[in-house]
């Protein structure tokens, strides 16, 4: 790598052998110039306080300024130096998610072993979209699908695609029920919407996540045609619902989609799976359960029975960069019947998959995918299950949700702390209630709010603890809906780790309401 | 790494000290075992003997199902020796892109700065949609946003987003454009367009990406709203056919974008931007450049020129996993106006970006993006500018320009191959003439085409050779649309590694006729 990334602006950078990660030496050099990185990195991440840099957002551009005097593209190259330099500064002021008391987002600490294998992905560059441009990972991300959604319970019709996230994933679950839904009316992917006089509408829990609706935006259908379902107190949309909102429904409009959440962002709740798919299939609606965030329970023997009635489902998302603990992106759309999915995305093209190629074999996944390009994402995941097995991620989710139950218990025992909810996955929503105003009334929760609001900000600034937050549906009584929350995500955090996220949120309560005080 | 990837199923992978790449200790044995990992992978290259595995992909299959005995998702992991088999097969069966006879796709051999320092993109599992899911990966994509801007000659009220390709920066784009156009009419993302009396309608180039069509599909605008318009003989769209393609549109049609391309795929040809620009202007409609090959031009004194006059688009996409060299996905859209695109995108989600957090200054780039999880892509894209400098990468693509020049003079010295277009950017379009058959007539051009298809798939087959074949827009004086097509993306491929290919194209063409004889 001496020569790769030159210390000096090098005349004849195109002559250097190990410029690309490819090569023989190429990738050699990839993994010293790895060893290096990680290596100023552990420094790095040894010398921090806590999940979060202790700056405000203000100061951390003022770093970053510091960092790049010439901008993120300088005219000239500085070299190894300046790629040292700028991991140092990325180690230390990125999110530090291993850290056991970074516990906000659906946002995992990655493993080691996909993080490794990982590298090989982006220095082969293969693509999924034609065969030629990435055969085997043609065939590692057709076997990761099959196997999904053999563990989904889907039969050998089924079928389906990794996609860059939750949110393309119910996207294209919602294309495809577009398309469905309409195909006796009109071609839809052919000719569009406009002109149409039937309104398709989508039902799903007023928790389901906010990809729904901006799939309906980006779709045409209008975010207007989401109606949102109330939630029992279980934080689920039952059947029973779900009916009463299907009687409102006018003349004009189709509903095309039922959306089943298994797993709240927020509560981790599960709608009532088996139910709902027969209110769909009574209404002639397609069932997409979207379990971006509890579809890991797959992998768990104890777990698992959560997800009962998922095969009934005629598509599911799963985030394997959620309760897979792969880095992103590694989402996947699967399909009960591969048909389905094709006559939205089927696609042949003269310079990438013409029809003779295809009679021949050689055929990759661009019809499956809303994308062309597409890196072979599914080489991490399939590394990380054959080091780990189903067993060993399985109990990496069991431990998280044994840290939720314990984590409920303990804000329970807590007098200035409120549970919401009882933990079904692995979040646990509560409140800091302030000092003499845990009264009702307007003020009082309006207070609440905001304290609670600062107190996460104060925590945030401080860096050495990261919790979530949320508005709740409704307000409870200790008044307000700002909430506290903590996404549990790191097995290896202990019950003392919990306990010292939650005295740091009693001891930043206190010091907001101090604050306060005139 | 020894206790990480346990060489027996393990009891306890949870007490693991590096499970987690982002701990100090897990990421120095992600800095091993990539170590490890890449140097598996030097030796499965040196035993290569060209870009493709020398298989069908039957035989692949079988190849796979032997590395994968119990499927990719075992009940028991296998510990690190499995993951280093995986490793082996890996670089032993993908495409390998730094062979210099790797000349098919718009898909680079990546460069080793940007895949090594993608590794802490992976370890840390930043993500940009909120400050606190990653505070310097939101801060690195907004400066280099900006600075792409600013490189494309857009002013201050100019933003942009990274996306995971081509196809997802030219959906935004044209969602954009959907709901701006409409703006006035009706409020599109919250309404939808069903019942919409108008049909918007999107002009591009008959030679344009497939993904206009597509992104029209998702819009539910239609495939049919795309208007092809002919291209010249240099293979760009004029202004002059743009503007009767404009004259045929009926008064229900709403023309909301040209698309005009800056790097055709398969001619490299750059549509006359300033001229379009003037053409949009005056029908009130955006200007999209889809510049996803040709972006790279930004970096390059030389090339920069071709690219005059797209300072006066709406917005451009430009991928950064083409003509920058990096490992696939770094895509960007750029917008002239901000405003635009948070139109269409902008969020606030109780759980991510509340109004009192942004108004604290805790913001992420959740309301830019279609996505809500979204990986610090930006990260190996500043690595390498750093690193190289513009001039650096800008070089890269002189070299492949000089390339494809010669490539175009050496195959219009070789009577059995034909040059269909003079080169623009990197690609150069031929085809070979079957010996005794040049003369025209159906019968003639059938087998013709079906000999240049042959051929191709008898180099695929064979490993040593990777050409891209397309079809052109219409048939020449050799009959028959099939092409042939060198993309070369390798700055380090020589002269005689061209000739090498081009030779290899004669000598199949010449097995496959020898073989078609009874």
């Amino acid at each position: 790598m001496s020569g790769h990334v030159p210390t000096v602006p090098a005349p004849t950078p195109l002559l250097e052998p190990d410029l690309l990660a490819a090569d023989p030496e190429g990738i050699v050099e990839v993994g010293r110039l790895v060893g290096e990185l990680t290596s100023e990195a552990a420094k790095a991440l040894r010398r921090r306080g806590g999940p979060l840099p202790p700056l405000t957002p203000v100061e951390l551009a003022h770093v970053v300024d510091a960092q790049l005097p010439e901008g993120p593209l300088p005219r000239e190259g500085g070299g190894r130096d300046a790629v040292l330099a700028l991991a140092r500064a990325y180690a230390s002021y990125t999110v530090d998610l291993a850290d056991p008391r970074a516990a906000a987002h659906l946002q995992p600490p990655a493993l080691g072993v996909a993080t490794a294998t990982d590298v090989l992905a982006s220095a082969f560059n293969a693509s999924v979209d034609t065969w030629d441009s990435g055969p085997i990972a043609v065939e590692l991300e057709s076997r990761l699908v099959r196997a999904l959604t053999a563990l989904a319970g889907y039969g050998p019709r089924a079928d389906g695609v990794l996609t860059p996230g939750g949110t393309a994933s119910n996207l294209q679950a919602l294309l495809i029920a577009r398309d469905t839904a309409l195909r006796a009316q009109r071609d839809i992917r052919g000719e569009g919407l406009t002109g149409l006089a039937t309104k398709p509408i989508v039902y799903c829990s007023e928790l389901a996540h906010f990809s729904v609706a901006r799939a309906c935006a980006v779709l045409g259908l209008g975010e207007d045609a989401v109606r949102p379902v109330p939630a029992d107190e279980h934080r689920r949309m039952t059947a029973d619902a779900l009916e009463r909102a299907l009687a409102e429904k006018t003349d004009e409009e189709l509903p095309i989609a039922v959306v089943a959440t298994a797993g709240t962002t927020d509560y981790g709740s599960i709608d009532p799976l088996p139910e709902l798919a027969a209110v769909a299939e009574r209404h002639g609606m397609r069932l997409h359960v979207d379990a971006a965030y509890g579809g890991g329970a797959l992998f768990s023997d104890r777990l698992r029975p959560l997800l009962a009635g998922i095969e009934a489902a005629d598509s599911i998302t799963i985030d394997l960069h959620k309760t897979a603990w792969q880095p992103a992106a590694a989402s996947v759309l699967l399909v009960r019947d591969g048909a389905d999915l094709t006559a939205s995305t089927g696609l042949r093209v003269a310079y990438l998959n013409p029809d003779d190629d295809g009679a021949a074999g050689y055929d990759g996944l661009l019809g499956h995918s809303l994308a062309t390009t597409r890196r072979a994402d599914a080489l991490k995941v399939v590394a990380t299950f054959l080091a780990l097995g189903q067993r060993g991620v399985g109990a990496m989710l069991e431990a998280c949700h044994d840290l939720a139950t314990f984590a409920a218990d303990a804000i329970a025992a807590r007098p200035r702390l409120r549970l919401t909810a009882t933990p079904v996955l692995t979040t646990v929503v509560f409140r800091y209630i302030p000092a003499g105003g845990t009264g009702e009334g307007p003020a009082d929760a309006a207070r609440a709010d905001a304290i609670n609001g600062a107190l996460r900000r104060r925590l945030l600034l401080q860096g050495r603890a990261l919790i979530g937050r949320t508005d709740d549906v409704a307000e409870d009584a200790t008044g307000g809906r700002v909430r506290l929350k903590l996404t549990l995500l790191n097995p290896q955090a202990t019950r003392d780790d919990i306990q010292e996220l939650l005295t740091a949120v009693e001891v930043a309560g206190r010091a907001v309401e101090t604050e306060e005080l005139p």
